[in-house]
């Protein structure tokens, strides 16, 4: 952090279940931060979005009444505080500025909103994200070489692909990885069979990610009794159990992902110990990696409004 | 229900989730029936299935003291009553009446555990049943033209996929349909945007088979999301979304189990609503139907103990 730097914007990855802010006084330099669980799914009602916001960061709006807001992410969606209509492919990241909507609120202050993306292309069904087009933005600003083309995964709940070309977003496949991972851990006959454990069981994960990649992505319905009948076989213990089905997951899933434009090069963008692990399943699928980084929204609002803070 | 023949035999179906009992005359002559909730799951240790038994059925017994019991399905899993350990593939249906294991119970009764089935053909995962071996056998005695060969579909939580040759059972996969769509519409980001319908939405349901088919089995994953971003864009209603995934999981399975032995005859098992809907996404998969019953494990039953009953 830096302390004694003058304010320039406050920017807000505002997802479904968290609420984060940044008091930035440039690309690098974050002056302040701080995270609260009012995320845009909890939340009804424009007011109940404005009183998070103040509950949060409202002693920086009264510090610097001045300053631009900017946010990224599901608080503008149809159920959040503003709708941000979707911009649809190719969306060039460079534009994204001239395409936020606006909300007054705490009396003297504008928060600009940032669209989401949708893809849809015709012949198959839309795909959509709100906030990774602002993470992708901080990516190419971090990484300029990846601006001509590539991919970009973004794992996590809801994993998303997304192609680059030229600076734009051109296509985006969202794969429910990490979702289906957790509700059949929590909810499912599998999960009955796991029990917890305090180390990662890499020779189950790497089992299970080979599993996934040599069935193509295919028959996953089938390929997941596999985590049941392997332990009742014994050829994985119980604490090994959790481990094995996100292999088996992330396997299956960088089979179908990766045979798309494997031309491209490949970036990670997402939370460290998530990365770790599909960079070790993707070294396993062959796949180089081009660039790892954390969330890389804040980098991505200050870019986002760079060509008007300059 | 035939109410003054002979009683023959005390037929049990004992899963997961229900203990369902037949007091049988003969194959088709059931002289009473009843079915309780104290499934094989919800019981723990010898007393508690014995009570459970006897709760339910005791009666007979003690009016019918020297009848033969029999009983198929988790209640010979390790967790059960007494384990009946699977016998594995190829597994002559006619012989399964020698190798059944026998708790002794209230004193004077003995009852009979048929033991499930594993394939464990090496270079894959291991599966497993309990409980469907002896439904197959109902549907041989039911449709004898099979035993030469067919394909067995049950659909259910899991699905079981069968391939029968010369009467045996010679390859087995378990495919988690039921249950992937019971925790996705419970507890998923889909399930949230569902709403009740008092119908059938036959043609979202056509619609998800359709995806499901055209992908090919492959990166269910995305497919998924499909559910999601299809309501986003206005393009299913509220209380479609439920057959709308529905039909994308089956379509999904029958895509992938189709593939497998497609020259054999494909017969229906299980429970009458749900067939319904396999059989009409099997006919937008051109794959005609040879057969279709009703869970067919008392007859299994009957006829598993007929070399000895006759």
């Amino acid at each position: 952090m830096v302390m004694d730097a003058q304010p320039a914007l406050v920017a807000l990855d505002w997802g479904s279940s968290r609420l984060r802010a940044w008091l930035m006084a440039g690309p690098d330099a974050v002056i302040d931060e701080r995270s609260s669980a009012a995320g845009a799914s909890t939340l009804n009602g424009a007011a109940a979005f404005e009183n998070a916001l103040d509950a949060l960061v409202g002693d920086w709006a009264r510090a610097h009444p001045r300053l631009p807001w900017l946010a990224c992410g599901m608080v503008g969606s149809a159920h959040g505080w503003r709708e941000a209509p979707y911009l649809h492919c190719p969306v060039a990241l460079g534009a994204l500025h001239r395409q936020t909507v606006t909300v007054a609120w705490g009396g003297a202050h504008a928060l600009r909103i940032v669209p989401g993306v949708a893809d849809t292309a015709p012949g198959r069904a839309p795909d959509v994200m709100r906030g990774e087009e602002t993470q992708l933005l901080g990516l190419l600003a971090l990484q300029p070489a990846l601006a001509a083309g590539c991919r970009v995964l973004m794992p996590g709940t809801h994993s998303k692909w997304v192609q680059i070309d030229a600076g734009r977003i051109v296509a985006l496949r969202t794969r429910m990885t990490g979702e289906v991972f957790a509700l059949l851990k929590q909810h499912s006959v599998l999960g009955r069979l796991m029990q917890p454990s305090d180390g990662f069981a890499a020779d189950a994960f790497d089992h299970g990610v080979r599993s996934g990649l040599d069935s193509g992505g295919n028959d996953l319905l089938h390929q997941l009794f596999s985590v049941r009948t392997r332990a009742l076989f014994g050829q994985w213990p119980p604490a090994a159990l959790a481990d094995l089905l996100s292999g088996l997951l992330i396997g299956s899933e960088l089979a179908a992902g990766l045979a798309e434009a494997p031309q491209l090069p490949l970036a990670l963008v997402g939370e460290p110990p998530l990365c770790q692990r599909y960079r070790r399943a993707l070294l396993a699928a062959g796949q180089a990696v081009a660039a790892s980084h954390d969330n890389t929204a804040a980098a991505g609002l200050w870019h986002l409004l760079a060509p008007e803070l300059h």
